[in-house]
């Protein structure tokens, strides 16, 4: 029976005198035992972000810890979260057609590389059935219609299935369709994308399009989560390669897609061990 | 008494077949030897790149071979520059207040990493006067009025010093003035500028801030020949660094400054190696 | 029916003048259009280095080309291959427990991102069958045998195995028995490995671990060819990344893998597009 | 008249539970404000390492604050040190005779990048006299003796010498001299030395042409702490970039020299800001 825990305390708060000390007192008050403390005070805004990865022994302690970090909480005005780290998220994969990133993160999961449940993959698509049911997921089809009425519709039965299977996390693995400004909101800083160039430039269709025609030399990819505004998210992490004048569209793509499987694979891991915060359209993290 | 040269032939053309070969048949009946061959071919555009540089003998072979080689081009439609690869190209520096970019050139020069031979820096202050003085070069000293036609005159006067000196090559070293149309024009893919963003995030005004607001986890400087349109013209190189949250604007400042006289220092040592041709707004970049 | 084709031709030779011009011509003669030449000289050893991808139509032209070359190399006292681009070259890969490299592989494969045909994989333990065999590739299990006679036995089947399937590469992904010197001389150049550090930093066993002892900054992967001595072939490619004191053993090797894949999945790249030649220990790439 | 100062607080010590939270009470309990903490726990060796820098007001506070911290540090068996942020660190050059990382230094010191005071600059030779003095900086010539005896009096003058200066940090700026393994034990990570290769890859003379010679695709270079043993001290920081099969001897220290002062001028900046902890042979940085 294990009785030993790894907790993850993630919290921000407006900055004072002392926060860190009330903050490490009270672990240490409940025989919790820091193994990995980062705290980044933004001067500017007077904000402080932090992220406490503790052990702790005994469900008890656990609980009155929370209890007491919930007081505390309140009274710094703090928002937070605290999570056992052996319970990995509940995610869900949205795909289109491409392969390269879902092939990826597949791998990386049965690898254990993150610290996420894959529940199932939703497409708009039939093209990457076998593939997903090969790995013993289930493959959700949402043809997503043109015409507004009927799209609202799609999308909402697609809210509902993820609703009910309890999502913690939504991965846009190259889904080619925008998310309806309902469903960010919902799911607020919980929804990653890929996109495939270094933010801010090239937003938009066919990133890898304008960067050729742009000449650029330097190509990239960029995991954000999702907003309502397009590839305007807070950015989580991005990837680069340089390119060169020989390098035509198609190779820009080949390359891109190594950038877009990294960023997007770091992303989510820097995501699903709470290493993330967002304050002002702007991240913080605590990367590893 | 030297007798063996160094030259660097150019050019571009329409494709077609058995191109190189009549260029390299040609060097070779004039006893020129190869020593670095550089080709691409635009299979899109059909249109035929080369760098060619080769040591030859004897005054009068390569007089001979440029009067064929002006044939052969004519005959082939080509755009074509020969170089003596001892002559460095004359170069004019153009600095405001800042001298990052400036010292790190003025190093390079005295060094001979960069195949440039400065004749003078002009800037639109006074600040860096002595910097530059100590170095045994000229500093001319142009202010630039806000007002529109005095504005004009100052540069028409700034302009007619830089013919007279018979410039080769025009650098802005954080030169925070916008040149005019008819001078970008004039000096066409021989004035280099260095921006510092990953263009074409970042286009105008205190890109670094822009960075830094947007929340963008590389930042980076693109050295790019000026255009009449601001940061739009063709980019030579690129370099980038990755930033983290904790990074204050004034930590992206200081660590920009790195990326920005490393792009501008290599895509100068492109451009004054005859390694760099431009079509169609985009550049091809036989490094080193 | 298709008439046109891409042709690879690739060579070294003791360098003169007119060389380039010599190939060149040949290949204008057969109404072959270059679209892409690369050619390096090695003013040290004197030697030329090129390869030169060209387009042309009907097969007799080919054969005559072929036999043209072969005159010429031997006047030029050139080594040289000449392949059908469209001709994917045959491939074994080599497995021992680990999968990430297999995996990254058989994706590039089926995603056509490398001109290789894998007709099967070897493995000295039986962890990776199903792995490979649900991408209907056959698993050739061969233990090997710790006794010295058996495990030349071992090997020699083994190699009798890859004659019988006439491989033109091997390709040992985190394959962790050292291959015997006839082998490695058998397939000179055609044994591609990947090693897990920067070469020739921490040869040998474990080069994570003696990385994290080290106290490095960086860490890589190195792609090169097989020689009978241990991690000393020709370097084909590198890919690194920087790392932090807080990063543990294992994160290393989480995040080393990453550099694995990539330099291996580039390194085959570049061998099976013919861009690799090999001269005192030393490899150029004529990269992409 | 300033009132708030910012102090720099480092420390290592046994972890236990507690430990942070009895830190950062402490520096509350005085009215610090903690802007900036790093920590790190080594789970492996069960040793907390820390950086906490914070404003405070009043000249009687941090003397009362030191004074606990030394009892604290007691009882918990910490090394530490609190600096005053803003007073830089006394440092002396060493340089022999090329002047790449010198100049560099030498302009980052002028633009106040790096928190230090350059004292002096010593040389065995002459050549760089000049570039040092129109800094208006003395310049020390100590050469030094090839018989053992002699050299030996010459070192001990110029560690009289670096002893009168008061110097707290020595930086070997290329200088190719072997600094006596009393020197290095006296001023233990305090002397920090610039090496142009990965480390620990091509140790010792000449490591371009060592890795030239090997065909590596990486090269860099390695600042760390001197300790007797030639190359072997703990890293600080590594900078690298890729070359190819066409860069030449000369090509790789061109481009070799800007890792070279990167490499070293970060490693300066962390170590004047006290970043850099040393535990084990290795390194612990909190960048920035």
């Amino acid at each position: 029976m294990k009785t030993e825990s790894f907790f993850l305390l993630k919290l921000q708060a407006p900055d004072r005198i002392g926060l860190l000390a009330s903050i490490t007192n009270l672990i240490a008050k409940h025989q919790g035992n820091l193994v990995e403390v980062q705290q980044y005070t933004s001067t500017l805004d007077k904000v402080f972000f932090g992220r406490l990865a503790f052990e702790i022994s005994g469900l008890d302690k656990i609980e009155e810890l929370k209890k007491n970090i919930s007081l505390l909480a309140q009274e710094i005005e703090a928002q937070w979260t605290l999570r056992d780290q052996s319970v990995p998220l509940k995610t869900i994969l949205l795909v289109s057609k491409t392969n390269h990133c879902l092939a990826d993160l597949l791998w990386r999961w049965r690898s254990q590389e993150l610290n996420i449940a894959i529940q199932s993959v939703i497409s708009n698509h039939e093209d990457l059935r076998s593939e997903v049911e090969r790995e013993g997921l289930p493959f959700h089809y949402f043809p997503i219609p043109q015409e507004a009425a009927l799209k609202e519709q799609a999308l909402q039965q697609m809210a509902a299935m993820i609703r009910r299977e309890s999502a913690e996390l939504l991965v846009m693995c190259r889904y080619m369709q925008v998310l309806p400004a309902w469903l960010c909101e919902e799911y607020k800083n919980r929804i990653i994308n890929i996109h495939h160039s270094l933010l801010p430039a090239f937003v938009g269709a066919d990133p890898y399009r304008q960067a050729y025609n742009r000449g650029v030399k330097l190509i990239g990819a960029t995991c954000h989560y999702a907003t309502e505004q397009l590839d305007a998210g807070p950015i989580i992490h991005q990837e680069m390669l340089r390119i060169e004048h020989f390098h035509s569209l198609n190779d820009i793509r080949r390359l891109g897609r190594d950038c877009e499987k990294l960023a997007l694979a770091r992303g989510i891991r820097f995501h699903a061990d709470d290493r993330v915060l967002v304050y002002d359209g702007r991240s913080i993290v605590f990367g590893d």
